[in-house]
């Protein structure tokens, strides 16, 4: 008997094919827009990583069980990277003489943390990253580009509706300064926490960490803004509090609701004034999204405006932006809340029916006929009665089963959605266009 | 500065969208025979990959760097896979229940192996395999099949040509057991070098092994033994040597070398008897693939019969066959070698030149209107002088730079690769084909 591992989760055939369609629906956007796909060793330098700051990460490091005092090379200094920012940075460090600027990557790799497995939370898991990296500086409009190619993306994705939510880094911790708190990382990372444990508790934290009851209060205040458009900005300079990275910070998040606004549905993308982002790295623009109709599953996708992580070892600054896009949570919360779920189980659209072991050939010469005009099928594996190939068929979701032609009878064709059997033309015969895709059984895309 | 990690190759942009191209190829082929995409877990336990026999790989173990005294799950115990054959076998057992037989998978992704680094040679490094794994018995045709599939894809990918050697370790062995060598898996592992060593080397090692003279003179004239066809068989049995395995391998080694060379042009598979392969779990057919103009590089693709492998744990036999392509091989020798060079840097088809800043809304949205109908493109970044805006495409490898209509003048695209420049309909205009794939500057296909 085998064990599956806690934290490391594996999708069956057909829950791969829905990842496998996530994942083209992916990477037709982010080529559309222009960028490049790289991929990045699974390893860096433990310095490396931890230079982020991302000291409270669980980190995987490696090292060779065969060899006795292995040296770095071989494996000790190395860890496993925890997300695909960081190394992409080191990348672009590293090869920065080869690249144009400004720099547009895609990259789609799995990701490893040793967290508390929980849904939703895994040891390894898939990313899908687009990110822009100037040289020397990078206007603030490419955070717009950035969250519109977002919203764009999981608007085309088969998952339920995911709501977008911006802040910038900048009016909080201007925010923050105005009103004299000297933690203002500490207050960051409490204040990210609000929908996880609601205001009381929130209040209690900041308490605790040292602020004044108006500060707390202020900070609330400031954390419970939605803003529907750039004119909403306004409501945070009501709060009274002055400072002048909080105006940087508010500028920046007026152009940012202004330019991503376009092209999206109402609400799609909202300003709230609590999301901080866990991590260090970033500096201006922030952004996550999480399931409209199930938000305390926690986020999918982020990202934001970081201007300092990719100087790392490079001397200039090369300031970038970037989304991500957690692949294997947002399956796991679809399979999980029943979504998304799909009978075909095998990539094939035709099953090709063979008539007898003698009679295996024909099967064969169909297979490969229908192949060279790029339809996708299997021969079946058994010459047993018609009845059960076509019961082996419909166990892979497969919608058509191919009878090969006999002395006295044409090639004939049954899909097995409808039931109905024609005669077919070997070279002249396609499969519907309904066919083709995944067959959702219930998808609640709305 | 930062300096790469020996052993763990990054490629640049231009040549990751080869890579993709590469992978797009296999992934289709693949699929287009009926195989489903499945991913594993990167980690299993040591003592599943231990227990495969492949002690003396060497093997990367997991620790958690933030972790005091960290338990099994929080990584002692785990360790990165050395290939896709074991995962796979070990998902077949664990998920046994929840698939249908036979079970087709292909897989791409990376694997770890703590080697010395050289050129091919790597410590992560990308696969992508095709295995079947049937339940209880799987018929020896498909041996065949995959030998035609991994044919298949092959022909169709940018690389030079690859040249298939076959063979069947039931030949090997039966040869051997029928001379009376007791140490066949020493034998095997000698043979298997011949290319690297020489037949005098190989004869002196032999003769250390214990062999008698004439044991190593007819596994020598075994080794050098080269199949053409199914009747070439009777080449090995002019050996005189006698054993029931031996004939059992020569009749599956003929079947396979007749099946397999449908559709496959003349010499590009090859009874190769001195064929082995390293991994202990081969049972039947084995093949690897060489560069046919760089043989002395090693293989670039192998696969092979396993009939005991997928037993792992689960009690019933799950006998499978698979091949495998040394993607990041493969392409390290391309790109070595001064193959497979291109000039494309981005997926982008068409560069939008921007007039000036307060102009840049008409450049977003040509750009929009271009995507909205496929055309993957970018905007440029800077407003300079078109002679810049056009130099930076084509830093990028865009053969396009379309230029928005002005008050005074139309939409104008000009063709980077032709020079030439054409009043251009937005709704109308599409690329040429030449110029939506990569520009090879040189790929000796031949």
């Amino acid at each position: 008997m085998v064990d599956a591992l806690s934290g490391f989760p594996e999708w069956l055939p057909e829950q791969e094919l829905v990842q496998q369609r996530v994942l083209d629906v992916v990477r037709e956007q982010f080529e559309l827009h222009g960028f490049a796909p790289i991929r990045t060793r699974s390893v860096e330098r433990v310095e490396d990583l931890l230079s982020q700051g991302e000291t409270d990460k669980e980190i995987y490091g490696l090292h060779r069980l065969a060899a006795e005092g292995a040296d770095e090379q071989g494996g000790r200094g190395l860890a496993l990277h925890y997300d695909l920012t960081v190394p992409f940075a080191r990348y672009v460090a590293e090869h920065r003489g080869q690249l144009a600027f400004p720099f547009r990557r895609y990259q789609i790799q799995p990701a490893w943390r040793g967290e508390r497995p929980q849904l939703g939370r895994y040891r390894e898991f898939l990313q899908a990253d687009a990110d822009i990296i100037g040289s020397g500086k990078l206007d603030v409009r490419h955070d717009g580009d950035l969250v519109r190619l977002l919203r764009g993306t999981l608007d085309r994705l088969p998952v339920p509706k995911v709501k977008l939510l911006v802040n910038n880094r900048k009016v909080l911790e201007g925010f923050y300064r105005g009103l004299g708190i000297e933690d203002v990382t500490g207050t960051l990372r409490l204040v990210d926490k609000l929908p996880k444990i609601g205001a009381p508790k929130l209040t209690e934290l900041l308490g605790r960490g040292g602020l004044r009851q108006e500060q707390v209060e202020a900070c609330l205040a400031l954390s419970r803004l939605e803003l529907h458009g750039a004119g909403d900005v306004e409501r945070v300079r009501a709060l009274g509090v002055k400072h002048e990275l909080l105006d940087k910070g508010l500028e920046e998040l007026g152009q940012l609701l202004t330019a991503s606004a376009d092209g999206a549905a109402p609400g799609s993308i909202v300003g709230a004034l609590h999301i901080a982002r866990g991590f260090d790295y970033y500096t201006g623009t922030v952004v996550e999204g999480v399931l409209e109709d199930h938000p305390e599953l926690g986020s999918v996708c982020s990202g934001g405006r970081y201007d300092n992580l990719a100087a790392m070892g490079s001397g200039q600054p090369l300031p970038g932006v970037g989304v991500s896009i957690g692949i294997t949570r947002l399956l796991a919360y679809c399979f999980h809340l029943g979504l998304l779920q799909q009978k075909r189980r095998s990539p094939a659209h035709v099953f090709v029916a063979v008539h007898s072991e003698p009679e295996r050939g024909l099967s064969d010469a169909v297979a490969a006929r229908l192949r060279a005009r790029g339809t996708a099928c299997v021969v079946s594996d058994s010459s047993a009665a018609y009845g059960k190939q076509i019961k082996a068929a419909d166990q892979l979701g497969i919608p058509y089963v191919w009878f090969p032609a006999q002395a006295d009878k044409p090639d004939l064709v049954k899909d097995l959605r409808s039931g109905e059997q024609v005669t077919a033309l070997l070279d002249e015969w396609a499969p519907a266009a309904d066919a083709m895709g995944l067959c959702f059984t219930k998808a609640e895309k709305t």
